[in-house]
């Protein structure tokens, strides 16, 4: 399928590239300076939390069902947080640890352990002639990085609309066991706002895999639904269960996309075997986690139905930023053939492709015109997208009006590339 | 030097021990259950930070010094916070970083990151064939956790008046250079109350060493003096840059014993070199720490001075505890030779040795009569006090009059278990 720039004859494609230059120049005297690179809420947004700093004063009663949240202790975290957690994760309190920020910092501790210790009956990762990770793209950078620190190697497998690729992601575990784990982020994943339907979550409970292979299921989203009639995520915690492979999901989220970026609370859930054996390993480097801060999230956000509650608040934010990118972008590349993009119903991203060898050419020009994008190839291990076509839009800090002028350059961006790339490879 | 049962013919020995017994008995039968195991501050303690969960509220300014602490960035820490921190260590603000809880955390992931990865410039310690860490004992137990869980063999260093035994440390350092590392709390030492002398300090900064040597400064009692006229620790950082070792020096400490057991602000403070390294290690595994929880902690103790009047507070409390660890260890065993004790200005313990061999048994004694000890032991690495002498004694928690019981208890059962081998040694 040729994109209109393609099917131009010759002179046609020189004007519209003069025209898109000119317009390039215009938006250029604007001297914009505009940020769509990381997912952040806007300072509005995050303004919805504000309440919940009413909680703790000085007269508060610090206690958590018996527990002295302002004193060493219950490094599990306190009872309040651990049944939040649990319905988060989908697994008893029990087999929850509450810690402070971050989950990132859960899943790199656990990983490390692993590296250092193996899973519990197994050899050392860091002892075997090699490691890979499975990495879901596009995806997510951090998780990325956290493999590629300790030398693992990171594996790419194409993100499909119903989640990764599961017939390459079983094809490449039935062949090759120094495969020991995959990073998921099942829900609006990042940055495709994909849902993994039923039967990816099936499979990857089930797969035949190494016995030491683990899944780190990053539900950073959960509840992040863009209205009332959100996605739904099949409990891979209970299919796992049943399958015999309770050990394989390792389960993290947290609140700081719920509360305040960083100063949230994070959630490990998994298998009973593996919390007892993650809590001790984690205990070798922390006495207790930020109590008060967990007892301030639970008073605040008892449970689920108050966290959904607050999400709605949220999504009031949310919604007319996503409008914006899918209007701004239907408007402009609609029918042209030189982009596709994604509609999640959450999260907080829209993962963009333009044509191929585009993505670094277009953020470098949205750049260059003020507009800061994620780094182009920041979606796939190494930042090596095979085919530079992924940008990651992630529209929730601005406001609407600058996200509008955003995307406008992004738009604006993607027709030079591709008309430049159609005249190129005449 | 025989100790007073040593020096009894064993018809009286025979009697002191029906007594004592006699003693342990009704002891036995008050069901004592009392606890000075662990470096906790006591519930009234505690609540002098109270004032604290006041300052921030839902309309408070969450801006320090144009960073919105209610968002992510600000890796490295807050201003505010980097300048208490900086003073705390005693280095530039800009050589800190700080993070949430905790220091322990902190020293954890840097021993790691070497580990794995090697002080710059030299091979990962994972790649050697041996590494040691040189272990000031009786020291704190959590440190040589950290090690230990590496891999890493614990190498024990006597603790004498003045810090660890010099001479021994420049001994080991000097004919081992499989030796890359060094725990220090060099203010009121975990247990023994120590501060290093100057002299000390300077050794520590300036003696030969493998160039891949790391001393973990573990200010954790820097400003918990129990007078006015507290011990003076001389600045390492200071030291050691005038004598080319700058990077050798890892500073750490943290609010948790100032504010809110687990719920404080860690900080971290080293070379310029340095600390662009572990910030860089540190965000692989994390996006930004809670700096709400930082800017509660600078807008209550905005700087140094604030932070000792309000140490003051916490000496009101802990004053009365250790004078009645001395009182009562005065009254129960002053000229008996059965024991010795430090009697430090601040800190959070007191260091107690019985006869050769005595430590376990009083603290199994003590236990049964339900007295709640630090194990036996876990002031040495590996559990392993070559002459089973050493007890820590955590007179915080506990009220006056709880502890004053635990001490009556500790007592009796130092005396029964000298007189017992006294008579055992015959």
């Amino acid at each position: 399928m040729q994109n209109a720039y393609q099917k131009m004859d010759t002179a046609e494609l020189k004007a519209a590239i003069a025209e898109l230059e000119r317009e390039v120049e215009e938006t250029r005297a604007k001297e914009l300076k505009l940020d769509m690179a990381r997912g952040k809420p806007s300072p509005e947004q995050v303004n919805i939390s504000r309440p919940m700093l009413d909680i703790l004063t000085s007269d508060a009663d610090l206690m958590d069902e018996g527990v002295d949240c302002s004193n060493y202790g219950c490094f599990e975290g306190i009872p309040s947080a651990r049944r939040l957690a649990g319905e988060f994760i989908g697994v008893p309190p029990e087999q929850t640890i509450v810690l402070g920020s971050s989950s990132l910092n859960i899943m790199q501790s656990i990983l490390i352990h692993y590296w250092e210790k193996g899973v519990p009956g197994y050899t050392p990762w860091s002892k075997l002639d090699h490691v890979k990770f499975l990495c879901p793209a596009p995806g997510y950078d951090r998780h990325f990085g956290i493999t590629q620190d300790l030398g693992i190697e990171n594996v790419p497998v194409r993100m499909t609309e119903t989640g990764p690729d599961m017939d390459e992601v079983e094809r490449l575990l039935a062949e090759d066991d120094s495969i020991k784990g995959m990073f998921c982020v099942p829900k609006y994943s990042n940055p495709t706002g994909v849902t993994y339907s039923e039967e990816t979550v099936r499979r990857l409970a089930t797969c035949k895999a190494a016995p030491d292979f683990r899944i780190v299921w990053d539900n950073a989203y959960a509840v992040h639904d863009l209205t009332d009639d959100g996605d739904k995520l099949a409990n891979i915690f209970d299919i796992a269960r049943e399958a015999g492979n309770e050990d394989r999901i390792l389960g993290v989220a947290s609140t700081s996309k719920i509360t305040f970026p960083g100063a949230g609370i994070a959630f490990f859930g998994s298998s009973p075997a593996n919390v007892v054996e993650v809590a001790n390993t984690l205990k070798v480097g922390l006495i207790s986690a930020n109590k008060l801060n967990q007892l301030m999230h639970t008073r605040f956000l008892p449970d689920l139905d108050a966290v959904h509650e607050h999400m709605r608040k949220h999504a009031e934010f949310l919604r007319p930023r996503f409008d914006a990118v899918e209007r701004k972008l239907s408007e402009g590349l609609g029918g042209t053939g030189c982009a596709t993009w994604t509609h999640p119903n959450g999260g907080y991203f829209v993962s963009f492709d333009g044509p191929e060898g585009s993505a670094k050419r277009i953020a470098a020009l949205c750049a260059e015109l003020g507009v800061k994008l994620t780094p182009a190839g920041a979606t796939w291990p190494y930042g090596n997208d095979p085919h530079d076509t992924n940008i990651r839009i992630a529209p929730t800090y601005p406001s609407v009006d600058e996200l509008e002028a955003a995307l406008d350059v992004l738009v604006l961006a993607t027709k030079l590339v591709s008309a430049q790339l159609a005249l190129e490879e005449r």
